[in-house]
């Protein structure tokens, strides 16, 4: 490609690795989750929230088990002044919860932030100012150590100004454009605002070290975390906390490898709203963890509910394929991966065992508030007998055997395929119907009689090209003599007849479903079905379904 | 949550790590790139898409660079099947793109797939079958010896046919659910394989390992891949291959610390398109190698015309927030990244530095054939004056006074904030030209003379309440005098006159533009600005747009 001389990796490498993070394997314990989707999240939208948007979704971040939740930049806009005012003057933040605002470290903003949180019983008061080589050089045109000044100053008059005001404060900085900070002046700022605030167990600090811009790979920045973490004054009473945004694709593995390396504290969004591509996705972190059988302390068990929220008040649209809440994500089209599906789903029941191994889900859509039907399987011109066969069961109670089911699949494909679409169940169903059931041209069954001194000798009476007869047979079964006395009287050729037969709940009452297969003078298999509510009857109309077939082949 | 004790983690751990993947920085070189869209893509639509959508997006994946396609599973599906033979059929395979068919492992589809390549230059035949422990259990029901059975066979039956057929073939493998599979196992099947194929330096096999669900975090799918890269036998005449789904959200993460582990060849999609969650979003990989002044071999100069193609054939949408390809990754709507990256594009021309370094854009939006303006500055109630500026001095040539700009600043704020939405740069010039430009009301400006005799004395005619009138003033230059004149003979009151100008060219003339600043009786700022051809009447208009913006108050 063009221009790419224009490029070299803006990042800085910590001056040693351990790597120890790359030796654990899995996160073991749910992170301090923070959200930021009315912060970050909101000032990324084409449409910021209104008030009104703000208190309901706050609402849902409250439902969802958020303990800490960033409400806004209260200095800097009336808004969300506005927005933090009625949070707290309506009494909306319940006890367990703490707000968090974000400041300039200028003393007018900082003043007015605490102004902001006014009778707040407790708060997260964020500061930030930017660090990276490329905003100290182009935006504020300061050395290393006038950047460091505004920091500690900043740092300072928060101390004081908390100290003055009444209420519950906790301090966060974020040296902001982290990732493109040189390692160890990040490092130096973080302790030299950390020498100003005097961490202690009873109040520690949260450093937040933000991927503004995402511009190494995932686990240079877990190492860059790393030496935070080992590297940090007072760090037993420093909470680290990451706050990766998406820029590079690889935000929820910024954040899941940031936490093997030392990060007790994540700030993100639902579903990864945010500036440019976004924060990082807290729901997707959250039930990452889930899938490996830890508790994530936030409660995603309705997640359509939550994004049909999150799509009112953002106006944005969760993806098709975004992990665990995208409308397709649990779908399977094609006919192997249903096919594998079904068995899965049908050895679970079976085996019962305790954990959770179905083929294609990563984990139980039922436990998300997802339906299996209309989710899992679905039907095109990729799909295959698997796939429809399930619908027909879990949907209509259908139980074909294995080589109809086989026959019903190439039909239902090729319809997918002519007619270029996506089938409901209801149109496979009518196909089903259609192509199967209780078929009566050219030839109807009408009734049938036996012979009460004779075992299995039957009168059978049927209509045809407008004419009514009667035809007899006998035979080792009722439907044997039925059949017999359709190949006699009317010649026709088949054999290799098989049947098969369930119970089929309709609303109340219960009917018969009869399979029959059978193979014709061309050598090919034909297929019939019968339903009624006599058990005997579904199967001679599942045979006249079946010989219909021949004929109309 | 729920349930939580339903979920285990399903993965394997290689026996040993080397971590050696953990040391490197970053991808140093490009991969061999194999798109799958028109296969494992297409078969995650809801509706697929047809010859004449497939033959185009082909085209599409050609001038993109990929050298290697898989164009289907042609044994399993007709369309797919013709598709191929009108690909031969029409030669539309360039020279040097090898096309890639995927085979179940079962003679008939092993047979018919070499059937669709008739006539083929050269193809890499994909031979598959699912290893994982989930599916020999609940799927297949067999025991390793069976399932390594079945992958051989169907290896020798892949040679075999090959050997009979004209063309050049290259083998690849894949133990389908390769993160679900014992790594031993996986590993063990892929060498019996391989003893099979012989692989050889003049024909060396392809050994693909798909994470078909993500189950791990990316750094244990990196050691997997690790693991299986040292192990294997023939490892110098074997490609190594990547296949990553994006379950976990983690998709680019486990191609990239893939790629650090050993895989030489990504297979994945453009954009992220496939089954459920999707493959690995290409698009992603190779601009994130872009970012870092690697040349990942694949041209994205134009990625707009990519997206609306790929939109249109697959009838899926690019998010907002994709990596790259999205509306909004390149935004900014909040004051102070706006800022940061008008100064820092202007710094850059300034400065010529070789490296791209500016704040808040990974890479030249330019250079991936987006363009800036309405691309990298939006407006909304969340934006500041840098951006507001920026606007106006980008598409309208106005360089406002910086304490200009943060008074226009506020006003564009509350029109945003009141009318909830975004406000187009017209919108922006409109309010601008409303609130500042040549206003007339209450008084306005119709012409001046001056004294030829005396220097700098002048007679202004303006028109005011229906009437026109002439007023005089002298004065240290020009304006000064003029503005005396309104001063004395109007009586208004003001002070602290600032004045700037600078040219404008609108279509091929030029005109004047002047700020004027003014500080009024209430001691607040109020500025006009005038446009016009002639210097020193747009100078005259801006005092008469400040002084009836103090008289409007």
């Amino acid at each position: 490609m063009k221009h790419v001389e224009k490029y070299a990796r803006g990042y800085f490498m910590p001056p040693k690795t351990s790597l120890k993070w790359a030796q654990k394997e899995y996160i073991t314990e749910a992170p301090i989750w923070c959200s930021v989707d009315l912060r970050d999240g909101n000032q990324a939208l084409i449409v910021p929230m209104n008030l009104e948007e703000k208190l309901e979704y706050f609402k849902v971040l409250v439902d969802i088990g958020f303990k800490e939740i960033e409400v806004g930049f209260p200095a800097a806009s009336e808004t969300e002044f506005t927005f933090l005012r009625t949070l707290i003057e309506q009494n909306l933040i319940p006890d367990d919860v703490t707000i968090q605002v974000l400041t300039q470290s200028r003393e007018h903003i900082i003043r007015k932030t605490f102004e902001s949180l006014k009778g707040a019983n407790k708060a997260v008061v964020h500061l930030y100012n930017s660090t990276s080589l490329a905003q100290r050089e182009q935006v504020f045109r300061k050395s290393k150590e006038e950047i460091i000044d505004i920091a500690v100053t900043g740092a300072k008059l928060v101390k004081q100004i908390a100290a003055e005001t009444e209420g519950n404060f906790q301090f966060e900085y974020s040296p902001e454009s982290f990732t493109g900070t040189e390692i160890e002046f990040a490092l130096d700022i973080c302790n030299r605002v950390l020498d100003v605030w005097q961490p202690a167990a009873a109040n520690p600090v949260i450093i937040n070290l933000p991927a503004t811009v995402s511009m190494s790979m995932p686990h240079v920045y877990a190492s860059q975390i790393e030496y935070m973490s080992e590297n940090l004054k007072y760090r037993e009473n420093v909470i680290l906390s990451v706050h990766p945004h998406n820029d590079r694709g690889t935000g929820v593995a910024d954040a899941e490898l940031g936490m093997l390396a030392g990060a007790q504290r994540v700030e993100g969004t639902l579903f990864g709203n945010g500036e440019r591509t976004g924060n990082v996705d807290i729901v997707t972190l959250a039930l990452n963890m889930y899938s490996h059988g830890v508790d994530p302390k936030l409660n995603f068990e309705n997640l359509p509910e939550i994004v049909a929220a999150y799509e009112q008040a953002t106006k944005m649209r969760v993806s098709e394929r975004h992990p665990y809440g995208g409308e397709l994500v649990f779908t399977a089209f094609s006919g192997s991966h249903q096919d594998a599906i079904a068995k899965g789903m049908k050895w679970r029941e079976e085996e019962e065992r305790q954990y959770w191994s179905v083929p294609y889900l990563l984990i139980d859509p039922k436990d998300i508030g997802r339906q299996y039907e209309g989710d899992i399987i679905r039907i095109n011109s990729q799909s295959g007998k698997g796939g429809i066969g399930y619908i027909l069961q879990q949907k209509y109670g259908l139980d074909l055997p294995p080589k109809m089911r086989e026959h019903f699949g190439y039909c239902v494909k090729n319809v997918s395929d002519q007619q270029q679409k996506e089938l409901q169940p209801d149109e496979i169903y009518d196909i089903f119907k259609q192509e199967y059931v209780n078929l009566k041209s050219p030839v109807e069954f009408v009734k049938y009689r036996f012979n009460d001194d004779e075992e299995f000798s039957t009168v059978v009476t049927i209509r045809t090209g407008g004419e009514t007869k009667e035809i007899t047979g006998n035979g080792n079964g009722r439907l044997d003599a039925i059949s017999n006395a359709l190949q006699t009287e009317l010649g026709f050729d088949y054999t290799d007849l098989v049947y098969t037969e369930h119970a089929l709940e309709t609303g109340s009452k219960s009917q018969a479903v009869s399979y029959i297969g059978i193979k014709g003078a061309d050598g090919a298999a034909y297929w019939g079905c019968g339903i009624d509510a006599d058990i005997m009857v579904s199967s001679v109309r599942a045979l006249f379904s079946a010989i219909n077939k021949i004929i109309s082949k």
